[in-house]
């Protein structure tokens, strides 16, 4: 790779680093907040926000303060449009959390090294596990990360799990993930955060790989094995009904 | 600029190139597809993917196809958040709309050498002039741009002017957008597309600067001189309405 090849995907990294720092807290940023976020040269802030500004991802609104661009919302139909999932699959999440005393059911893919919530059904009960869709979560952690890696090579997780702040991380993954393929489903509690609970099972593509986790989380204490033990059935049954509408990531149209 | 800086700008560009190449026709893509569609080197696209991929804007579905990635959901819920109009913006478009034998209304903003619809209601008509939400039209052409650039410097809209396929454009442009200015609405036949009509007035943001255009559009054949005298009292009150709401762009977070 030559020096300007390497330089190209690093720009391309800074420009998707610099549209990640507007969200629902900062809406808007300067270019004074950008350099200061990212640690970045002025000069390539200045650069890249023109640059963004020309693709229509980033809109100076004329006092100094840029928002994310209307060019974003060709995407943000795309987004949905790939991503939305059918009402049928919706009310199967729904059924779900219905079944499992209301807890709340969210929907992964694996992204890279991270897990991404696609879709959710909030649930009903008043202490709730709350993951917004959109969100990345750790791949290293939690039920549906090792039903995610549950057909994936040693090498593959070993490098997923040098992510994780423990020692010896890549041997107790890799055995999760076997466990995971072994059952048909995984569990955990506070792999992530002390005092979360998950049950996860896995939505296949037609080729028969893991496209998705389906997984309900909630509160340790309500997640006793004896709970667990309940929501297993219904929650598998929902993951190979997932499976037959095979409406994940588009792959139905 | 050195050459790595260049071929930053040039990878960040040809990132949202391929982006682009995703739409309603085309939900997944091959590398093969794209290298087709953009000209580009194999390694090229190759080597973009998978920067794209890692950074959640294209997601791999594991059978040769690329679709628009799950990291792009975040984009869309702040695309979203900014854009969005609130209820009483939509519920005045609609209202002009009505007060307007049922014509679409559209609200255009400028990016950079297009204008871009952030929001529209379709009317009423069977016959309508249909333009989507995200969906880029040109500057140099409409009533609508000639309200975006009514207060633009000369030499911006000359080189807006330089995307039109006429000869002269430069100087037309420049009148139109002063006469609207002046009367402040403009009203198109035709310009881009031959028996398509508009009639737009300025949307302002606090400082006074010309953030949006509030249009009205259909058939040439329904815009008589009669209708478009009729037309304008109901869209400049409904612009001015608008300019109070200081919804653009997010500006009112």
């Amino acid at each position: 790779m030559s020096e300007s090849d390497a330089g190209g995907v690093r720009s391309v990294q800074r420009a998707v680093e610099l549209l990640a720092l507007y969200d629902a807290e900062h809406p808007s940023r300067t270019v004074r907040e950008l350099v200061d976020a990212t640690g970045m040269a002025k000069t390539t802030v200045v650069r890249l926000v023109h640059t963004l500004e020309r693709c229509g991802l980033l809109w100076s609104r004329g006092d100094g303060h840029t928002v994310p661009g209307p060019g974003l919302l060709h995407w943000a139909e795309l987004a949905r449009s790939t991503w939305q999932l059918p009402e049928s699959a919706i009310a199967l999440m729904k059924g779900l959390s219905e079944a499992s005393d209301g807890e709340a059911v969210h929907l992964y893919v694996r992204q890279q090294q991270a897990r991404v919530c696609i879709a959710r059904h909030e649930g009903a009960r008043t202490l709730r596990h709350v993951v917004r869709v959109g969100q990345e979560m750790p791949l290293w952690s939690g039920a549906a990360s090792h039903v995610l890696l549950s057909r994936a090579e040693r090498a593959d997780v070993t490098q997923v799990a040098a992510a994780a702040p423990h020692e010896d991380w890549a041997t107790v993954l890799w055995e999760r993930a076997q466990k995971a393929a072994v059952a048909g489903w995984a569990v955990s509690h506070g792999e992530r955060e002390v005092g979360v609970s998950g049950v996860a099972a896995p939505v296949f593509d037609k080729a028969g790989r893991v496209t998705a986790a389906l997984a309900l989380g909630g509160p340790t204490t309500r997640f006793t094995d004896e709970a667990v033990a309940a929501f297993v059935p219904a929650l598998t049954a929902a993951a190979r009904d997932l499976t037959a509408l095979d409406c994940v990531g588009g792959s139905a149209r």
